[in-house]
């Protein structure tokens, strides 16, 4: 890269929890700088937002609409070169099609929007403008995933043949979203998270890490979803039954009323020849089983990790890294095809990011463990997307 | 006790697994002494086993009826107080059935013979043969499961609403069946073993001790069971989704194909107010989960945990205790019983190990998880037994 | 062996620790019987231990030395073989000494007696004799204790440089001694435990087990010894830098005082090309850490272990054993000596089992260790014993 | 804040290691800058280096004088607020000596130079300065063990009476610094690092540790300094006795070869009512241990922590932070402090960074262990500094 990369942010206003963990990514290691802003839904809130974030006043604000306007007649060296979505589920699609129509690159936050038929619109866009549209699930950022990854591609642990990702989480275990938690309301109201809370939320961050660590494409899907607290209108709690094609089998779940568990994303994949472990919240180890041998276990940082998985860490042995780094690496990767597009290149496939075919397959994901549930847990279909 | 009890042997010959722990389990105390057996199929072998063991000649036999037979005439002073019957599934029933049917106590090893229609068959017999009937769902002696059940049952986490207990193990994840291993051989052989081998091995395990630690009752199951490896009559992996009556959901998976695994049965238990979790492989420790507090690691020999627990262990803090001390602990529960019934009171109701009950619900569960997956994963009423 | 080995016990009656241990490691696997004892130093006491451990009323004494001449006079085929001594320190040479000149092999708990010079002259008793003495340093009865020791040996970590082994306990945090708790009482009278408490308790087992795994001598001690709490005329907490001969150096320290702590008892030797790190509360795990490979766990029941690990374990991978397995290893061991010896052989030299020569070499520990402290921590020779 | 601090840079050019840790720290909350820089020693090395980082090319400088003297001359809303120094030891306090007599705030990594003389020489300097000088003992940024710092405070724990700090890693094992390691090379030079190796890069954290955490004053040191490989002329293996003011005890050791260690700096502090456990490598734990309550596991994020470790923190729980957010902690500390200068306030003294006093008692630390150890091992009193 020639210069830092100019971002600007949809959403991540004061309170609200995703936008400042992209900001710390964007920001870690120097190659991203935030210029522009439209924070919260009025312009007032945004200017605060803005301000906090020492952001020139004349780049913050008050509608995404106004903000694409304002920033396509900028010079180009001052107008932002991409735009990072982090708001509620049901104006991704919207904010994404203004600025990608305005030729802005992207980043966007999971889900991409409502519904699969919206996710596939949206995506025929995507593959029109050219432009580099990232999706942030995060958790492959990690250095270990990435390792992990590399393993099963490599055949260390045979042929795959059954998967265990679990995704327990306990912050909705009380009804939160009557006093007021914003980040509960949202995700449980129908018309701004889509047709899931659980899977939406967290559900679909597991099934994108087995598709990522595992490259195995799901078959069809046996899911119950459960709304345990009254009144809720989406389900706060997950358990799938998944047929992979090839023959492997699995388990998914995801629940948000886990009593007591903070983020405890793990997965665990068994081949004919071994097996890997890794848990989102040690994520610096890496477990590797085998039949008659002693486990491994493989450390960040060290020396003996693949290429892929040093130049994703930032520090030598046991120093810990942790979501934010990972988050960042995401970011970084994006901020490669980002520096292709804008100095005039087509960004190379290689790159190693959540794309917009990631973030369909996650609706479809969604959409099939939904319709699974609504048909008394029938098997059903993952469609051809 | 005013003496040992006597305990007498069907199975458990030399290269047999499970005999030698019963043996270790009754004889740690000092409470009980092996004093006649019939080890293995022919009475040589028989004879072989039991020099090893130390027992008289005479008291060695060739076949359990002549077992039955000799040990009934023996004066009441020599006569053994129970049997301990320790060989594959299909002959549970047929052996259990003469020693009951002769006046003989006794502990029986899971399942509960060949089908559930079998196992009620035999219930009946039991009942009214007022004779003391131990079966060894050997993982509910762990003083901190029984801690875990005290908890539930205390209402320390509220009301209970998701379950998840899984018992993953990689030793069948090559077809060693074929090469003579003589445990993996019979119990994937419908005859020998029934109509499922994992669920049966294991899998009964798992939920009977859901049932213990959270007295819940399954309502319905709707189960994948898959033979991963060729030529598998029997399942080596199976997977439930599981609802409770009450309202509460679950998933049990136990797997026989799970690389580098080795038994490694774990169970979470989710409530209202806290959750509980605890491993079998680090059994000394019982982790305790809330919404807002710390976690609390409970630890065996420990003072503030509960009588029952302690009265449980046999050491003070920091000295780990395992597998055979747990499985000692039922023995010692249904000694307290045999010997309440050899001295001529009827045993009490309040003692803490697994029934004639118990067997009859393992059976119940393997039929209904089998037929659940027969029938394409529907979900399947666990009967009224 | 043809028989059962009869064991007596001295010590270990009611409400005593660690007699009952001695005799669930004896009776765990089968192969010896506790027929006689001086359970406590009352004759009344004594008989109501014998009562609850069925021994035959006349085989239980009221002193020792009744004991010595009643068992020496019985029929060979009724005598014991052996006599397993488990009382507070001071006794320890006296009782060993009248049954070793009475012609009986013996077993006992550490530390051998009051002074470098009580053991020593003890010991030449004990080379003339030709009896077996077996000393209950238990923590290298565990498997992986074994296998560390075979690692090391092989060279798998190269030269040692470092080792450091570490002790705490909490349980005198508060003067329970004050408040008539027996076993603390007599740990903390000179005239009952000798020149050391927390050294002599738990410090001497740290020491064994680094030269158990190691096979380094100690060149020079520099130890600081501290009461903490009030009153106490021995130590409760003690420090050591060590220098072993050969260059290599490390740390030892045993605690008494270090609040919460159970007994955990952990050892990380550190060679030129690896290092081994294990800890007593998780005793199924033995780390293996290299310069630039992955961590190695190595799990005890595993086809992959040294056939020494192998047979010291009764289960199969997955299925924890703890304390008193390792502590039955031990009597498992001792007892096969014991079984040449009453045979008619020599014990061969081959077994794996703490000698007198290791209950000198704890003695001679604990003397240098308090000359040093005493010294006001200067570097004090471990002497030549 | 009304603005970005702005800040300049004194080492930390490519190969470095710890310079980009201080960047990406700097950055990762978006409230300071990095507008110049000195980056290596020649002028052509550190333009690349600011190349690198998108530094304006005339802020780019091939001395630190030369920065001095460029920076003091630039208007004051374009010049640097403070400068971080990352060289190697030998360059510390003539670099931070230079600045501060230009009227800059200061950011020092450790050790503060080569000697106590030069250290308390420099404190006068800094004393009568009025600006800030922030120390990176970046361990005490973790929220964690602010906890930590804050139990003790309340007498969570009670009196404390021993603490034990370890700092093993194992990247000095073999004589890296032979083959060109750079790291390596200046770290064992004394001409570059100073009187010590092992306790100046790394004991003198741990003792920063112990302190910050406990509050206790080291009254006197026993240490034992080692050089392990060949021909190194500073050690590269520590073990500490300590006597603490007030009659606490304890074990600091610092290690570079022990092999396969990463950065495992842990530290236990036990109280006569309780005791706190924490991990670098899993800082996102805090474990509190009673004499007889369950073990309690602090983790980060959570509601429950004190207002402190909270606004440490930037994630819910369950979403794992690390060194350099620990890292950044200090930053963000410090850039508070001056920010109070550069606005014409006297900074307050309840930030929570690490000072000028705190490197001073970090260079005595290391005078005294390299005294003791050079009196073979006699106590050495910890000056009064």
């Amino acid at each position: 890269m020639k210069r830092k990369l100019r971002m600007g942010m949809v959403g991540g206003g004061r309170n609200a929890f995703i936008g400042a963990i992209h900001r710390s990514a964007a920001q870690l290691d120097g190659k991203i700088e935030l210029v522009a802003g439209c924070f919260s839904s009025t312009e007032e809130k945004s200017k605060l937002s803005g301000k906090d974030l020492f952001i020139d006043p004349k780049r913050v604000y008050g509608s995404y609409n106004q903000m694409v306007k304002a920033e396509t007649v900028l010079p180009p060296d001052q107008r932002i070169d991409f735009v990072s979505i982090v708001t509620p589920n049901f104006t991704h699609v919207p904010i994404a099609t203004a600025f990608l129509k305005a030729g802005f690159n992207i980043i966007c936050d999971k889900p991409l929007g409502m519904s699969l038929t919206e996710a596939i619109n949206f995506r025929k866009l995507v593959r029109k403008s050219g432009k580099v549209f990232g999706f942030t699930h995060n958790y492959t950022g990690y250095p270990l995933v990435k390792e992990a990854r590399l393993l099963v591609k490599k055949g260390i642990i045979g042929k795959l043949i059954k998967v265990v990702c679990e995704y327990p989480q306990g912050w909705l275990i009380n009804p939160i979203e009557k006093d007021g938690h914003k980040q509960a309301k949202w995700r449980l109201t129908p018309k701004k998270a889509g047709i899931s809370s659980c899977v939406g939320d967290i559900g679909t961050h597991a099934d994108n890490l087995v598709r990522y660590i595992t490259n195995l494409d799901i078959d069809s899907v046996c899911a119950e979803l459960t709304s345990f607290i009254d009144g809720r209108k989406l389900e706060d709690d997950a358990n799938m039954l998944i047929r992979f094609k090839g023959g492997a089998k699995g388990i998914i779940y995801a629940s948000q009323i886990s009593t007591g568990e903070g983020n405890s994303l793990k997965i665990r994949v068994y081949g004919t020849k071994g097996a890997i472990e890794w848990k989102q919240e040690s994520p610096n180890d890496l477990l590797l089983k085998y039949p008659n041998k002693p486990y491994q276990v493989l450390k960040s940082g060290w020396d003996y990790l693949s290429q892929t998985a040093k130049s994703n860490t930032r520090l030598p042995p046991g120093h810990p890294e942790g979501f934010i780094e990972a988050f960042a690496n995401i970011y970084l990767e994006v901020a490669k095809a980002i520096n292709d597009e804008v100095s005039g290149k087509r960004f190379k496939k290689e790159y190693d990011f959540p794309t917009i075919e990631d973030a369909v397959l996650g609706m479809a994901f969604i959409d099939t463990c939904v319709k699974s549930s609504q048909s008394n847990q029938k098997w059903t279909k993952f469609p051809k997307v």
